[in-house]
């Protein structure tokens, strides 16, 4: 029984990551980077991209917005005049938890990806299943909110060591809570050795510019130019 | 295709239903009342319990703790001296994103449930499937971090029906963001008409004595007594 359920799993993930090979052939014959966003529910992803979507010079920036229902983060990143496709999951269950390869392929018709360097596809909020399935990303990025606190890498290991960046969202509050982000930073790398960290706070714009530099780098280089994300960053 | 995934789910949730049952049999034999709590990562679920779970006058409160990986929650639990147990999620991809009636049963023979009145189990942080999967309980609470925003009732509205308390945990960082309660209060009250709501904290304590008295009059009613916990809340 265990082990059917385990072949079932296997085979879907094989299936997805066929599929999100072909997604990245896509994005890479259109000359376009991708980024898979990801984080718990209300850690300030879409918040994060209202910075830096519509001014990060040189670079242009759509986004593939993924909700189990509605479209107010759609919403909210249209009114800047960015591309913006809204993508539901499945709601004849409560939705699915996660966005996989096949959801974001049958999206690409609506993506004008030859008018973009960058594609930033905002996940649904979830510090499980989303790392578990690649939709054809260049990189991943996670944000962890300093409110949920230090412990966070230790609990959802996958999800951290599945990024090439950590955004670590609303730093301002930190002299409001019993937290502590060096610890939370030592977490983060004791789940993944290595990873870059930012401290950024949506609110008052801290670190805002440094994340920009990177998104900036990321979308600067061609989709398809040989090197991984890893290396650049 | 699609139809097959729809059936195959329904299958599974079907079976869930079954074994629920069947662990809230057991519960009812035993005399216990169980509450399922639920919440997004880092909303607060194992702070709040640490105020109640050893301090409620009359009720005998164990928990059963949900987690993909380790066993920090359950060892602050622990250290309150009362009955805790660990339930972790299957580790091979990553673990599951939400506790199921199976699991919970594969841990009934470890819980003291002759020295209890009240178990709480403490899922796993997720907005999304945690709602699909009943697992024996009389009730059912939410926690909505108001750091996590006052739009989440609109994003995953599944969770916020699926349960007969919404505590709005937090409640101390309001003065420092950009966040009504009442709009989230209202957006809560919009996917789930008279749902009652409490606002808490679980750092300044703001709340926990309400909360408290919602929990004592839950674990002072034998289970299987008949009335649903809806009518007595």
């Amino acid at each position: 029984m265990h082990r059917t359920k385990v072949r079932v799993v296997e085979e879907a993930l094989d299936a997805n990551n066929t599929i999100a090979q072909a997604n990245r052939a896509d994005f890479d014959r259109a000359g376009v980077r991708v980024v898979n966003f990801m984080s718990a529910p209300g850690a300030g992803k879409t918040s994060l991209l209202e910075h830096v979507a519509a001014d990060t010079p040189g670079v242009r920036i759509g986004v593939l917005e993924g909700d189990v229902q509605g479209s107010m983060d759609a919403d909210r990143l249209a009114a800047l005049h960015i591309p913006v496709t809204q993508l539901n999951t499945d709601p004849s269950f409560g939705g699915e938890c996660h966005l996989d390869a096949n959801m974001v392929r049958s999206a690409l018709p609506e993506l004008p990806l030859e008018e973009l360097d960058l594609l930033v596809i905002e996940n649904v909020g979830n510090l499980v299943c989303p790392a578990e399935f690649k939709v054809g990303e260049d990189a991943r990025i996670m944000v962890s909110a300093i409110t949920e606190g230090e412990e966070k890498p230790l609990k959802y290991p996958l999800m951290f060591r599945a990024c090439e960046l950590v955004l670590i969202n609303k730093i301002d509050l930190l002299p409001h809570l019993d937290v502590s982000v060096e610890r939370l930073e030592a977490n983060v790398q004791a789940v993944h050795p290595g990873v870059p960290t930012m401290r950024v706070s949506a609110r008052t714009g801290e670190g805002i510019d440094e994340w920009r530099g990177w998104l900036a780098r990321m979308g600067a280089v061609p989709s398809g130019a040989g090197a991984g994300a890893e290396a650049r960053v």
